[in-house]
């Protein structure tokens, strides 16, 4: 399939110079001019819009869109066992697959072409991507030893059962140290390494996490892991809020890739991680939204927003994380960390993930620096056309994949009930 | 002038059941049932749209929309002396007209109907304000003795000419203490008792601003003003990042009104200001914007956010500043800061400026709690019509007083040469 995306300002360029876009099966072959004799099946007119590669969000609960608003302003442990756990404990199947639906259409209104789902309800967030037409990296998140074979047992099925589907890959996901013991952890990297599959954690997120550690391990859970021998895949660690500067140290030795959520640290009390300091350290940095209950949105050009303003703040210092670092940590660096090629530049060569956004709307005039535009001035809604592997999947603010009527009626009916 | 606004989920109801608003000349009538024999000149269908009272941005700078993404991830002198003066010194008062009815578009697009402008261009602001039909509180900076005396005649004259204005208001706008004199300061807050008029300041910013205060005066910038007795008239302070116990005791003594500018004070690597001990100690804390060269969006749901999320960070504390507080510092605490009577509340008796908010999008399903969704789920983009003074001024997404097709062709214009 060929496709040309024509009359667009690329975020690499001035803002005011366009250019046309030519992609071949998923993949872009020129920005600038098209190649001699090239013959689109599809020619998308895009009006001067500015384009950029599609945003990635590296960690999120797709399912949990459905509890958005049921439990704010609380305590991280109410949150918890009284806003979130009896509402999932209701969840089915088909409930999840609905709210991974609308997760979706959330993050591809907003300019995301790809997900990484760390969940419980096996197939849901893979089937709404491929629904969709969205780039899904899906992990069941196991804990144990209790349940944990079952829980293992279903993660496999779900492998298995998915295996081959287009743009659907995995990670290994044991959900955290202290809901996981040392074995179990172990056990899991074993089979991560077996099937050449990847590791993704929450790490670090909490005071408590650390203290608890330090209480029983007798060192920071960074240090846990690395004296277990957990880091022997490549690994992507959510949150690493609570670290100290030999955790850092240590992240950037055994290749491990965070993935910072600034807005759910915040809303949980959490704090800051320190993403000055990882990838002044060369950790390679990418961002994610977590989940709609503890967000409560997500909106990856907010937590590029938050990324490249919190971090002046607390460093004090306004040339911190500019608005081109914050742009790769949200494209280019959740790529690396999901383990996906060439995934996230506007180049030759690689995947055909492509927004166009309006730049006919007030925040976006005057745009003179693209990447601050869309990094400071931009809240999301600019989002016009969304290209994932080359398909045009969301067009001139429409889905081409999805009824929204039939999404939305689903979504209330679930809300009456959760 | 009677308006009702039919079938509508008011933000402080349970998110399901509808209400309708009878608006009589600029003021809500009545919220649930409209009067009997109430026979309105204009009846809007609000489609079961999510309604609450317009947002205040207590502190802005009209006409620097123009210099947008101009000037970014710099050191603070640098952008001052490099990125913002030079523009600003070939900007004349036309160019100052047009960037300043940006910043109104841009305002109201994101459920905004007030602003408290601090600007160098006398009836810019206003002007702009009046042609969209927004409610302004204008207030020329003013710095002295150099150059003082002639500030001060245009500033008066600006109050000469807009006196009687329909929502039309001014502050008397010292810029700093470290751009007036001591003796400045004063005779600006002589004029301002005189003329029964509200003051307006920068204050405590940045460490420069607090550690040359301690260096000059010996004491901070808030003990100065103290001290110097010029905390004689309602006073609006902007920024208040720099702050000692002590400072904020002085502040809610004095019953010195606060803006924060949460985004603008990270992105100027100033830190955070302490919101949550400001209202703590009972001084009116409200929210700004500061300008676009700076922000560099004007989008108030997003400060509204910053301000509700970020001192959850700092504090270690989610239960800090909660969404109904993030929404009162957005509201009525503006309102009441920029001296304007009953604004900010969707009640009978209170300025009728309400916007109504799509709520068939998928950052709005589910609702649960208004004010979480406003606060926490929402960006900005789902303000679908906005009421001011009882006027229509934004109705289903598009302007009924401004061309904006013209608007954009002036700030193209102003682009090219600025």
């Amino acid at each position: 399939m060929d496709l040309l995306i024509k009359n667009v300002l690329p975020i690499t360029g001035d803002g005011k110079t366009p250019v046309d876009i030519a992609v071949s099966d998923g993949v872009i072959r020129s920005v600038g001019k098209a190649p001699e004799g090239f013959r689109p099946d599809e020619t998308l007119e895009g009006g001067g819009r500015l384009c950029m590669p599609a945003l990635i969000n590296a960690h999120t609960h797709m399912y949990m869109s459905v509890l958005r608003n049921a439990a704010d302003d609380l305590p991280f442990m109410t949150w918890l066992f009284e806003g979130v756990m009896p509402r999932e404990n209701k969840m089915d199947l088909d409930q999840a697959y609905w709210g991974s639906l609308l997760s979706c259409a959330e993050m591809i209104r907003r300019g995301c072409s790809t997900f990484n789902d760390m969940h419980l309800f096996p197939g849901a967030a893979a089937k709404a991507a491929m629904k969709i037409g969205m780039r899904a990296v899906v992990n069941r998140a196991v804990t144990g030893p209790e349940g944990g074979e079952r829980r293992i047992k279903e993660m496999l099925g779900e492998i298995e059962e998915f295996k081959g589907c287009k743009n659907v890959s995995f990670m290994i996901a044991p959900h955290a140290i202290y809901t996981c013991s040392t074995e179990y952890l172990l056990k899991l990297a074993d089979i991560a390494e077996e099937l050449s599959l990847p590791v993704h954690i929450h790490l670090s997120e909490s005071v408590a996490e650390m203290n608890d550690c330090l209480r029983d391990h007798g060192c920071t859970p960074v240090e846990y892991l690395v004296k277990i021998g957990f880091f022997k895949n490549p690994t992507l660690a959510a949150h690493c809020v609570q670290l100290t500067e030999t955790d850092i140290l240590l992240l950037a030795e055994h290749g491990v890739s965070v993935v910072s959520n600034p807005k759910s640290n915040l809303k949980l009390g959490n704090g800051f991680a320190p993403l000055y300091q990882l990838d002044k350290a060369g950790v390679n940095v990418c961002l994610g939204t977590d989940s709609a209950a503890s967000n409560n949105s997500l909106n990856m050009f907010s937590e590029l927003n938050y990324a490249a303003l919190i971090h002046k703040g607390t460093n004090g210092d306004p040339t911190v994380i500019p608005a081109r670092k914050a742009f790769e940590m949200a494209t280019v660096n959740g790529a690396k960390a999901l383990c996906i090629d060439n995934l996230g530049k506007l180049e030759e060569g690689w995947k055909a993930d492509i927004v166009l956004l309006d730049t006919d709307v007030p925040q976006m005039m005057p745009i003179r620096d693209p990447f601050a535009s869309v990094v400071y001035a931009c809240d999301g809604s600019e989002t016009d056309t969304v290209i994932i592997d080359g398909k045009v999947v969301y067009k001139h603010k429409e889905f081409t994949t999805i009824d929204t009527e039939e999404l939305y009626y689903h979504i209330k009916q679930i809300t009456e009930v959760i």
